[in-house]
C-alpha cells in the first residue's frame, strides 16, 4: 500500500521543464504559481470523467489517462485557445501502483505532445473519476465562441464522425486493441488544439463535437439564434464505421453518437477557402456538412431521431 | 427527473457579475475567458472532496457545497493569493433537484462571502463528489510557500485548533445541528484568505492545516529542513473540544485530527509583533506554539503518535 503523498510524487509529479512553462512554482506547494502571458485571456475549462459512464472502467490506464485530459483539452480547442497548464484530480478505489504508473504514462503523454504543464493534483480514494481542469491563452477578441454564426455561413467539421459511437460499439463486442482505428478514436482521442488556433480570425462560431453533432449543432443555433441545415450524404464517417455498424446505424452514429471530439465551425463563405488551407498544412481535414439558416430549427435530418449524449436520460458505456 | 444542462442552468450559473469580476466570457460556452491582473502570479489548485471519504454523504447539501469549496480557498489563503476564479465538478448519483439547489446555495453563498466567481462547471453521474479548481492572484515573489523558515523563526497559527475532529465526532455522536460550534467548523470550515494576504511580506514559511498539525508541520520542516519544538500546553483548542471529546483526546485532535483549515506559518521574532496586529484588524487569533529547530525532528510531543490523515491507510468519517 501506498500513502497518497507517494502516489502523488512518484507518479504525478512532471519532469521538471517549469521555467520555460510559465510555471514559477509547480507540484508541492499549497498552490502552483503560473505566469500567465501579458495581455491574454486566460481560457479555463474543466471535465472530468467518472467509470463506466464516461469511459469503460476496465479500459486501459494509459488509455484514460491519455483521455480524461484530451476531452478538457478539447474545449480549449473549441475557444481556439493556446493549451498551457492542467490540474489533475484523481480519484481511485486502491493506490494500485502499476494502474497509477500507466494512467500517468499517458496522461504525461499527451502532456507533451501539446505542450501542457502539469501544475498540481490531487489523489483521493473514492470511485474511479479523473477531472482535469486546463488552462490556456487566447488574444483578446481572437477566441472562437459559439455565438457569431449567421444565416448563409457554412457549417463545417474537423476531421471524422462517429469514431466515438464505433470505437464503443467495438469496445463492447471484445475488441481490445487500441490500434484498431475505431477504437483509438473512442479510447485515445486527439484534442484538435492546432486546428482551433488556426481557426482564429476565420470561423465564426465554434463548439467540440462532445456530446453528439447534432446536440452540440442545437447548442451553436441557439447561441447564434439560427437553423441549421444539414446535408447527411456529406458526413465524413470515420473509417471502418459502416463495416462495423451498418450504413444507418453508422450515419446515426455520426449524427449521435458523441465522444468525437472534432470541432464543428460556422464558416463565412469568404471564410472557407483559407480555413481549408491553414487546416491542410495541419493536415487536418475540413468538411462543409451544411450551413446556418435565419429559420430555427433543423432541416435535412429526422428531427425525431435522439439528439445527442445527455448524462442522467442515457446508460453508457 | 432533469438532464445535464437543466441542473447545470438552473443551480450553477452564478447572478452575473462577470466585467468587475474579470471574467469577459462566463459558463455556457466551451471555456470560460478569464482577464488576469496584469503582473500577478496565477496561484491555482485543485481539491476533491469525495462522500464518506472526506466529508458524511448525508451532511446537509448545503455544507457540502459550502465545505467543497472552503478546503480548495484555503490552499490560495496558504499562499496569501487573492482569490479571484473557480471551477467546480460534482459527481452525484441522481439528478436530485432540491439538492443540488441546497448545495449551489452554501457553494454560491460561499462564492460571494470571498469575491469569488464560479467560471465554469461540469455535472456528470457517478458517486457523490465534488472537484474545486480554485484560481487567485498574488504578487511576484508575494506568495507566502513552504520553503522559507528559519532556526529561530516562530511557529504560529490562526484560528484553534481541533475542532475538525471534534466536530467529526459530534456528527458521529449524532448531533446535527451545524451551529454547535465544533459541527460549524467540521462542516463549514472559513478559508482563512484575509489573514493569508495580510501575512504577505511577514510570514517566512506557510502551509494550511488539512492533514493535521503534526503532518503539515511536517511538510513545512521537509521544505526548509528544518526541525520544529512544540509547546502542546500552548495550542489553541477550539471550544468545546475538551468537554466533548476529555483532556487528551482533544489535544490529539489539535494535533492530528485534521480538517481545521487554518494557517501554520513561520514568522521571525521580527515579524510576530506586525503579524499580530495585522490578525488582530482582521479579529483572527494568531497563536506561538513552538518554533523552528536546525536539528532535525521533533520535539515537545510524542513522536510516536499518528502523525496526521492520509486518504488510504485510514478510514473516514
Amino acid at each position: 500500500m501506498h500513502s497518497e503523498f507517494e502516489l502523488i510524487s512518484r507518479f504525478l509529479t512532471p519532469a521538471s521543464r517549469s521555467t520555460e512553462a510559465g510555471v514559477a512554482l509547480g507540484i508541492g506547494d499549497d498552490a502552483a504559481l503560473l505566469t500567465p502571458a501579458p495581455g491574454q485571456r486566460l481560457a479555463v475549462s474543466v471535465d472530468t470523467s467518472v467509470a463506466d459512464v464516461h469511459f469503460p472502467a476496465s479500459a486501459p490506464a494509459r488509455a484514460i489517462g491519455h483521455r480524461a485530459l484530451a476531452v478538457s483539452l478539447s474545449d480549449l480547442a473549441a475557444m481556439g485557445a493556446r493549451a498551457r497548464w492542467c490540474l489533475m484530480s484523481l480519484t481511485l478505489p486502491e493506490p494500485d501502483g502499476d494502474w497509477v504508473a500507466a494512467f500517468a504514462e499517458g496522461f504525461h503523454a499527451l502532456c507533451r505532445d501539446t505542450d501542457v504543464e502539469l501544475a498540481g493534483g490531487d489523489v483521493s480514494r473514492g470511485e474511479l473519476a479523473v477531472s482535469v481542469t486546463v488552462m490556456g491563452e487566447v488574444p483578446p477578441g481572437e477566441a472562437l465562441t459559439r455565438t457569431g454564426a449567421e444565416p448563409g455561413h457554412h457549417l463545417a467539421v474537423t476531421g471524422v464522425l462517429g469514431g466515438g459511437a464505433g470505437g464503443l460499439a467495438h469496445w463492447q463486442a471484445g475488441e481490445r486493441d487500441l490500434s484498431t482505428p475505431l477504437l483509438g478514436r473512442y479510447l485515445l482521442p486527439e484534442p484538435r488544439l492546432s486546428a482551433g488556433m488556426a481557426l482564429r480570425g476565420l470561423a465564426s462560431a465554434a463548439i467540440d463535437i462532445s456530446d453528439g453533432l447534432l446536440a452540440d449543432l442545437g447548442h451553436l443555433c441557439q447561441a447564434s439564434g439560427l437553423g441549421a441545415r444539414l446535408c447527411p450524404e456529406s458526413l465524413p464517417l470515420a473509417v471502418g464505421l459502416v463495416d462495423r455498424l451498418g450504413t444507418d446505424p453508422a450515419l446515426q452514429a455520426a449524427l449521435s453518437g458523441g465522444d468525437d471530439y472534432e470541432l464543428l465551425v460556422s464558416l463565412s463563405p469568404d471564410s472557407l477557402e483559407p480555413a481549408r488551407q491553414r487546416l491542410a498544412a495541419l493536415e487536418v481535414p475540413l468538411t462543409v456538412i451544411g450551413s446556418f439558416t435565419s429559420e430555427p430549427g433543423l432541416q435535412g435530418v429526422d428531427a425525431s431521431a435522439p439528439s445527442g449524449w445527455q448524462h442522467f436520460p442515457g446508460e453508457r458505456p
